[in-house]
């Protein structure tokens, strides 16, 4: 069975990354695709690499006509989702990959974006789309709330030992190295290829990064108590994947089965042998998020790092999944593609 | 209906390839892995972006038991191959991915590969593996000898032409861009990543680069007379893609004409419209090629671009594409993935 | 005897590089640096990689006192530099990286460029910079332009063989490999990390580029008649480096030969043995520039293929020549930096 | 005044790196280089973006006449260099670039080197090369031990800290990311581009990696007590640069401040404004090292962050900084190179 999607916002890279996954889904046909600085252009103008496909037109997202359609995504600018969210047609299911409706409490939206939120009632019913983790509660949300791409990759390796109070949850050092896809197509000059290629460097340090509400949220909720992580992003020159490297407290070979054991009948969840380092270019354009647990010399460390991509398992490819999920079909329907390496 | 494959020389790049093609191909089931040097290894071990996959191990050549195999693919080093072929069991369809059954004719094998062929009469039988142009013997071959990728995206863009005389036979300057995978995964200091990024170069200069070889029999097949172009292939930093640019005498719209008419059912081959220019990014990953043509400011010249990506379409994606003619499955089987970019 | 400079327009790359150049050159002291879009910014703060400098601040062009300056430096961008260099004040010395006086003819600018020269009368007085050809003129210019960072490349290949008549001068093919900074620090898609990094395209095709009135002009002075080459340039994931690929007809002994006795005394142009061929990354971020010759099995054809940092020799690295020569400083003070390799 | 100095080891990156920083040093003049593999090689042959300059032919280092040679450079590999230094004339001042003297106590050495040292006499003369923190004993030294990149990069932020008692030294987390020239131009699979570009990941987890021990003998010394540092390198896809991420405890106002003051007079170190993060492509090809200082939002946590290019400020720079301590020469000559960017 087919069900009608449309993308919203689908001139930017998740976008993008939304049509290569849905080429090859055998259960979802795209019927609409919008983007209203881009209106009226073919994808295959804005996405050469998307030509060869037969795609509709890019519409301004007002002219979309949603009556067919089953599933909507959202792939649009921060802060520009929670109006168009709010006004969608409500037998629409909607998948968001915005910043939008993630934070389910009001008052950490307005602290961490600086706003007041323009649709509560819509963020009062949005799940949070980790889907290892809400699993239930997406395949019957009507909203699901795509997760940061940083927030995943962490809450990968720590969200698990956190819950089975395996380490200390006031001594736990996040440092992400991240690829450029990430911060979108946007003109900006430290995304240019002169200047990012062959160098890197931290960003957002300080404890300022958005994504510290996703953490915030998800690890008190598990640990029933605050807990705030140190979390600082780096920039590499690579286009995809984040790297999460976790400094925690704790005993690394319960670390390791605790991993292990949460993630065993996870289908893109890959726990490595203990030792073993993942890395962001064995899951490079593929659903997979690939773990690896270390210990240190110093007794009671250990390192938890994650590598998925940012485009793929930390967006586009969660949405999907999460889509699989909402609409009844297989959870892994159009995301076995295997990672393109070299 | 699923064939049975095998692969041997799984431990090269070509190798993985297929792999990473036939993980979401609907009618081949991959049956035995083969690479000497690796033999004992699990393929997630050698590629570990393929751990997610239940491969068999790989295993010596000589230990693989083709008896329920209907399909063998070589992705073998040049000179290697011929051996081995020449004594799989006669029930095999094979597609070959190395150089040694390009050549039809022995002396040509020697000129350009410095030896005597060990398997003469394998040669006989053995197809040229470019499909758009070989697909009816393709289909009823044993042997289909895939193409080398350089000369793919050379005869993609100057093969019709030359059949059609379109353009001066005597006057073709190929300019290859070539990423670097093409070279294997040998260890040669040139392909370093401190030796090759941020820095290009020829290489192979002079009408020395063997897949001239190709050239001069492909063409002069069409010409019906011999025609030799000047071709020299440069290393570009990056992992895949072949960007060939022939600059041709001939009319720039017939050019165009030519080739939109050639490959106006390809399933894979896109003729860009007039004056538009492809790039290997909006291939990469994929099965695809882009084909464009520009005029120039002097009359009766034109520049004709092919892109493609080395590993796909340039080896182990045309390969596949090979299978599927020879096995009667849908051509396009395992093939339409979509381009990962960026 | 130290001479006092200033850089207009010094918050592109190019002014980056004259002062990265100009840090360690014996005779020279940057007396103001003027860029009106960042004027009252920090040179460090606009390129922190020179912030170990003590430099005058950023100021607006008209704000600068030239009273004490011996020469000036025009790095501005294409089209704004004439009316600039108009106004500029008697006394000095001018060494214009723009485009905007390479054309002797106002004819061929406005054919070129769209529009007509707002200062002719300045246009009349420049020497094009490219320092091997013009040293003479250069020393008593008091206006020079520096050349296209392309048409160096192409010119240092193929100007000796049209002068002494060793090559078909209606059949040169000049197939140009281009890193990014040629582009300049502009804001534009096509040049994000992650739209350019990993693939390569050709652009400007069809004999539009501007770098063509350069060639034109050049080769037209050499050859004592018109010469028209088909130039296209492609863009390859890099920073730095021009790989300008001549195929002309010739003999390829005497074509390297001759090339060996143009160049024989300069400080930086090497020719490579005959056969050997240059690579950007053993020029980058150096002024020098590397030839070499290869033959073809198909006779009287050859390959001539000149390697130069777009940046350094094809830009700031000439202009700083440029200015030592009409300053009676030693042709390569500061110049000596040894490429940055790996 | 003109001292002569050999390079041990030309033919690695470190060798060539010294060799680029001599070419225009005023005051040093290879006398001669050797490499025992490709000894009777032109260094230009080697090292191609080397070839303008006049050198002597590769020696096998035995047969270096160290007769008028004032210094010495060795750039041989770890594990080789103690026997070759041991056996050196007296009259030589030597500075080692390899790691063989860098560990003070031979029983160190054993635990992180797996062997024992065949020279411990000169292991006991030996001084650690950290030029900001040895500067009297370096200008006395006979053997002078460079220290280990990523040691120099990780010190620099937190050694002054722990010696000013500013920080926990029991809770030290040192995140480094790492350029692959580091890793030397040995052939190994991993450091092939089509392996290492495009993507990232952390080796030599769990408190392994060799330079552990240089943390161990320098934050000891200013500590007066074990202090065990957690260290985990990551391999980055590009070619120069370490960035060092210190996460610790303490002000971070008290913090930024003691490291302002500690190289207040440095001419190398630059400690950036508060909040300011630094980036390897600010110092690549250069001296200098760039230090930034960012608090938290968690108090009593700091993040101090190092960025050095490690083939110069972590390696051949550093060298050429102690042998002009040593030689009497200005402790900056030939080192103010402004970084190559972009």
């Amino acid at each position: 069975m087919t069900h009608k999607i449309a993308i919203l916002g689908a001139s930017g890279y998740t976008g993008a990354e939304l049509v290569r996954l849905i080429a090859t889904h055998p259960g979802l046909e795209i019927a609409a695709l919008a983007a209203d600085r881009r209106a009226g252009m073919a994808m295959g103008a804005v996405f050469p690499h998307l030509r060869h496909l037969d795609l509709p037109q890019l519409a301004p997202i007002r002219e979309v006509d949603f009556s067919g359609i089953d599933l909507c995504f959202c792939a649009l600018p921060h802060g520009t989702s929670q109006a168009v969210i709010r006004d969608l047609p409500q037998h629409l299911r909607i998948v968001d990959l915005s910043a939008d409706f993630r934070l389910r409490d009001p008052a950490d939206y307005k602290q961490w974006y600086g706003r007041d939120h323009v649709a509560p009632e819509c963020q009062a019913q949005a799940v949070y789309g980790l889907t290892e983790f809400y699993r239930t509660e997406i395949r019957h949300a009507r909203l699901v709330a795509g997760t940061g791409c940083n927030a995943a990759a962490g809450l990968y390796g720590v969200r698990p030992l956190v819950a089975a109070g395996l380490i200390d949850v006031d001594d736990i050092v996040l440092d992400l190295k991240c690829a450029v896809s990430g911060a979108g197509r946007g003109l900006k000059e430290p995304l240019l290829h002169a200047e990012l290629s062959e160098g890197f460097h931290a960003y957002a340090t300080g404890g300022t990064h958005r994504h510290l509400g996703e953490f915030d949220q998800e690890l008190r909720a598990v640990a029933g108590r605050p807990v705030r992580v140190r979390f600082t992003p780096h920039l590499v020159p690579a286009n995809r994947g984040i790297l999460a490297s976790a400094y925690v407290k704790g005993d690394p070979g319960a670390i390791h089965a605790a991993l292990e054991a949460a993630y065993a009948n996870e289908p893109f969840i890959v726990t490595l042998p203990f030792g073993e380092t993942p890395s962001t270019r064995h899951v490079r354009g593929s659903n997979f998020c690939h773990l690896g647990v270390a210990g240190d010399r110093i007794g009671g460390c250990a390192t938890v790092i994650a590598a998925l991509d940012n485009l793929t398992k930390g967006s586009s490819g969660q949405a999907v999944q999460n889509a699989n999920l909402m609409l009844g079909a297989e959870e892994t329907a159009g995301l076995m593609l295997a990672p393109c390496f070299p």
